[in-house]
């Protein structure tokens, strides 16, 4: 039986959520060493990685389930017994076709930071920028709304058909002292939020004008490929 | 110079306050190392110990200052860029005499937990309970209150000259989600505020009774000697 769960992690317990042959802290190895646990020999597929720190509140997997296995509710609660910082919140069985990173249709991104210097509590949660202008922030965002060729805005090494993506909402809202921004798109190439966030940044704080920025979204002029934190950043919702 | 400063520190990145020959992950070992690198070679002394897992947001410790440092405000921000889940948050010229531990009048916890299951990013900073009886827990916590003989309430291994200490405040609020329990005393022996929040957990479950509490508060028969879970734990404040 082929099984769709939605996971939430902590992503600063993790070096990303790819299995990586150097390290075996990634989120990957550690549900499939849970799963093994369980006898389910089934390697694990997501709607996309994220990179290290980066955490999940919304996360989508597919595996397939021995025939043996038939209370999803069990296989939930045992999963959360042997998992720390990951946790599963929903398991549901889906059609055998169904594929956690090809069958999505819009991925959800959020990026949460403050303009006072974060708690040691909250230095791997949310990120510090300690000032910025909103009205610019907001027009930043803006830009990247359509759909585009993000060629100037993500890192190398994926194998991608396209570059071109469509974001379909990108807007800023602030909710007591948290500031939030969202992006939501059919998809991201690599690094690409984490790099759009710093781009917008740079502009809500004057590093960069809107007109470079633009001029970046329309791949005539490469102004900056830094990226942002990933501390504040949660792959929050994938949409099928 | 002797210097007083206040610090917060996230328990869960380390084995507990004091030093420790088995581990350097311990809060005394980081700060120190960061005073050293400094060219401070003093060791520090803090209000007290906390242990492995339990925070801190209002620590205080004392050192002392070799002559050519004078801008405490610089230090600050010197030990602060070496620390990551430590931060000094003031650091004042304090009498010669002044010891953080000695010379502290109240020393308040605040424990803090919740009905729900925390989620993956709140569980090394809140503890579970998912269900117990608020008017239970006030009058369990009630009884604690007073100078009392705690030697049913501490771990062993610390030497103290009396087992007698005196409560001045119990008590319970809700606010929104978070449930918290705050203890004031001149002093705690070790492990006793997580033994006593154990103790008064257990009555708000129905587990023990008001009076078996009694029991063991005035050292007549030991019901229980568990410990509350660290990772709700924060030492809040120190007077002096």
């Amino acid at each position: 039986m082929r099984v769709k769960a939605v996971i939430t992690y902590d992503g600063s317990a993790y070096q990303g959520f790819q299995k990586q042959t150097t390290t075996n802290r990634t989120v990957t190895h550690s549900i499939e060493k849970a799963l093994h646990s369980l006898q389910i020999e089934s390697s694990i597929t997501g709607s996309g990685r994220t990179d290290a720190g980066v955490h999940a509140t919304g996360q989508v997997i597919h595996f397939d389930l021995p025939e043996f296995w038939t209370d999803l509710d069990k296989l939930k609660q045992n999963l959360n017994r042997k998992l720390t910082q990951i946790q599963f919140k929903h398991i549901t069985k889906s059609s055998h076709d169904f594929h956690a990173r090809f069958s999505a249709k819009k991925r959800v991104y959020r990026y949460v930071f403050k303009t006072q210097k974060p708690s040691v509590f909250e230095q791997k949660y949310i990120s510090y920028y300690p000032q910025f202008d909103t009205a610019l922030l907001k027009q930043a965002l803006s830009l990247f709304i359509g759909k585009h060729d993000f060629d100037y805005f993500h890192k190398t090494g994926s194998i991608t058909h396209t570059t071109v993506r469509e974001i379909y909402a990108a807007h800023y809202i602030q909710r007591k002292n948290n500031h939030i921004i969202y992006f939501e798109a059919n998809g991201f190439l690599r690094s690409q939020v984490r790099m759009m966030l710093d781009a917008a940044m740079q502009c809500a704080r004057e590093e960069m004008t809107l007109a470079q920025l633009l001029e970046q979204i329309k791949c005539r002029k490469k102004h900056s490929t830094k990226l942002a934190p990933p501390h504040g950043l949660y792959l929050s919702r994938i949409l099928y």
